[in-house]
């Protein structure tokens, strides 16, 4: 869905003219090969990778490669009242970077450098338009890593990492995108610069505007540049697949591990309906007959001690079959399933609402039932698969958005969902964030005082709400 | 300074009757004995342990037990328009829970149960006021690991951690408190009761309101609950000892060991004036001669391969002598005399000024060395104890408070610590705080435009001001 730089039509397009003083304003600040006004390509900005998200149709894109770029688009946009939606990569799941009619669609894909990789403080300064696996391939040169590995890792950016928060498969050891965010320059809705944070391990000079930044999914301002924490590469990981006659023993496997102290690097499981999904599409040779596939991950320096300790704990559970691997390529290839998942389980129907509820992991085997127990009530095909060791699921819903009948029971069904893990003391998203998605759900989770304070937050912020209006609230 | 209960006075006490409506406000809702108005009682409430912070006279000091209670004291300071300061133990180094000048002290210290442990989900339920220590020593019994240490850990408690944001000597493996508070329970300025964050181990709905608490030292709310994130007991640690003939040398080894990709539990630094307070005050037999001891752990599950890969990085460096202890016995000995420090150090002349600029660790020579030079610029006597591989150093500075030039001197000292670590690209202040003591630093920090942010943050929580006013800003 990215536009590459050689179909972006030239300012002089005669749609620009259109658009009248907001373009003429924006070219003031940008060069005009940065304003794209053809509305063919504008709206191919207009979604995220959310379905059932509504999208605007924005009035211009600007592709800044500068701070003062950005600054420039935020006065202009301020003068103007016209709102901003920025955005990374555009694969965020919750419609947080949707377009709203007559924006300024902020893209900050082409701030794109790596300014420092600093080994002795284990730090990297980055702006934001940054790739997630070109940084991680960048850092892993200096024997460092850079943990938070969303899925979507080799198309996502950091600016976009930091907006929503992201997750992905580490985190049940080395936590999310928000522990690894040290200090922002911050491009604010009336264009100033803001510095936040530090560049230190340790810092603690006033409120942590930092981690207010981290999942506000650009909504109090524009982040312009990151100084990110790394950490040191570890060993290799081992991985360990065990198959389970139910999910609920597959997450008794999961309590058993976590309460026995193991610190796993990863702990995921993909339910029968995925396995069976990556099956069709891949032809993996999955087991079939399995109604729960756990894998683990060790990268300790001994980490076939660790497999084989978690293996018994599986056992313990009811593994029907526990097959640690041997070697990194047989890790590699069980962890290709996992991470084929979701889009195996797209290829089910055409479509799917990727769910992301966050449980605590004792209530993980709850919340696998009642979401088969859902998919039975609305007759859809719901496939599991989870950060099982963060009881973060990923309830995924398959349907045919060409069948209305389906399509409403795949909506309500998704609400259901949330109101099963908000039940089961958990939060609608465990990663994936409000946006448009979910921002009927914030309010059943954090109450009325907690809105109120959100709120209060961004008119702190944003008082002319100017910054991706209409998300999260 | 911790009254004891027994020492409370009845609030039948005659000097009640003096502060008129508000204590009899305040009793509309707290029982008599969690009153306090006896002013050689409410005067021991005045201050924390900074040195050089000026402290008001409280009107009063409640000891709420409740959740309701402590909404019952705010919905009062609202509409009489009180200021409130809320206390822990009152172990801090910044003077942010000093009392003002007709203030209600809140202090939380009777709120000290622990509500919840959990090794599944690997999580504490506490109230503020459980003692540090005593929350370490009760997960640890559950095979799990509460990390924040602060030196004054078996005092302090842990809504004193949250409030200052505090670290500690784990903070090099394991990070500081903020990444520990997973949600919170906080009672707002006008009594109500508000609740962030979550207890599953991951969630990003809407904004990060807890991350915010944080360390804002009691300026936007009062936490009454925290859900704390725990990690499994890691084995016992084992310490090395490196003595060093320059300071430079043993930062040039904190530099090594961390490029070197290698993940103490603990990397602490002592230099001469400290390692011979530490002699002259507990007899440990510490190498007299050496400029600089540097102490690293490591509790991983081979810690004396680990030892021997720091030693000989130490040695690269040019350690005189490297001495790994041989078991947990002789660890302790060691550790012992880095927690006698500050004591130590105090032992000089009466009284320090203890300071916790950060400063990235590429710098820290550079840091020590700056130190140095402004001791012999103004006399002083400056003992440096560091979180070396934080970066995070405690220039503490000697003075005997009845000389008022020394004492001068003292507070320039302290003053052009911070100029320095700003000019080596750090902090003011890596773990202490603002609070009184650096309140005036804290715009330098962070310039005009962060400072009106933090002020809007305020004024969004706090419109009135009544939440300890003067601290920070």
């Amino acid at each position: 869905m990215i536009m590459s730089r050689s179909e972006a039509p030239r300012s002089e397009d005669a749609d620009a003219a259109a658009t009248g003083g907001l373009v003429d304003s924006l070219l003031g600040g940008l060069p005009a090969e940065a304003v794209l006004t053809d509305p063919d390509v504008t709206a191919s900005y207009a979604n995220d990778m959310a379905s059932f998200c509504p999208a605007g149709t924005p009035a211009v894109v600007v592709l800044p490669r500068t701070t003062e770029q950005v600054q420039h688009v935020m006065r202009t946009a301020t003068a103007l009242r016209v709102p901003v939606v920025p955005q990374g990569a555009r694969t965020g799941l919750s419609g947080a970077a949707n377009a709203s009619d007559g924006c300024i669609v902020l893209s900050l894909t082409k701030m794109d450098r790596i300014l420092e990789i600093n080994p002795v403080d284990r730090i990297a300064v980055v702006e934001p338009g940054v790739i997630n696996a070109a940084l991680s391939r960048a850092v892993g040169e200096h024997g460092l890593y850079y943990p938070p590995d969303p899925s979507s890792w080799e198309m996502c950016t950091i600016g976009g990492n930091i907006g929503t928060a992201s997750g992905g498969l580490c985190c049940v050891k080395y936590g999310v995108t928000a522990e690894y965010v040290l200090g922002l320059d911050v491009v604010l809705a009336d264009g100033r610069l803001m510095s936040t944070g530090r560049r230190t391990a340790k810092g603690v000079a006033g409120y942590d505007l930092t981690r207010l930044f981290v999942g506000s999914e650009g909504s109090l301002g524009i982040v312009v540049r990151a100084v990110l924490g790394l950490r040191p590469k570890p060993p290799e990981q081992l991985v360990l697949a065990a198959e389970f006659a139910s999910a609920a023993a597959a997450c008794d496997a999961v309590c058993r591990i976590m309460e026995g102290g193991h610190v796993p690097s990863l702990l995921e499981l993909m339910d029968r309906t995925t396995v069976e999904a990556v099956n069709d599409m891949a032809q993996m040779g999955l087991p079939e007959s399995t109604e729960a596939l756990l894998l683990a991950a060790f990268d300790t320096t001994a980490p076939a001690a660790d497999l084989a300790a978690v293996g018994a704990l599986c056992e313990a559970a009811g593994a029907t079959q526990v097959v640690p691997a041997d070697d990194a390529a047989e890790s590699e290839l069980l962890l290709q399933a996992r991470r084929l998942s979701l889009t195996a389980l797209e290829a089910v129907k055409g479509v799917t609402m990727i769910d992301d509820v966050c449980v605590p992991r004792s209530r993980l085997a709850e919340m696998l039932e009642g979401v088969d127990r859902i998919a039975g009530k609305y007759q859809l095909t719901i496939g599991v698969v989870a950060h099982a060791g963060d009881g973060n699921t990923h309830p995924t819903v398959c349907f045919d958005p060409a069948d209305p009948d389906e399509s409403r029971r795949a909506r309500d069904s998704f609400d259901e969902i949330m109101a099963l893990g908000l039940e089961l003391g958990g939060t609608i998203t465990g990663e994936h964030g409000v946006g448009v998605l979910k921002k009927e759900w914030l309010a059943r989770e954090i109450g009325p005082v907690g809105m109120e304070m959100q709120r209060a937050v961004k008119q702190a912020f944003d008082p002319l709400d100017i910054l991706n209006p209409g998300k999260l609230f």
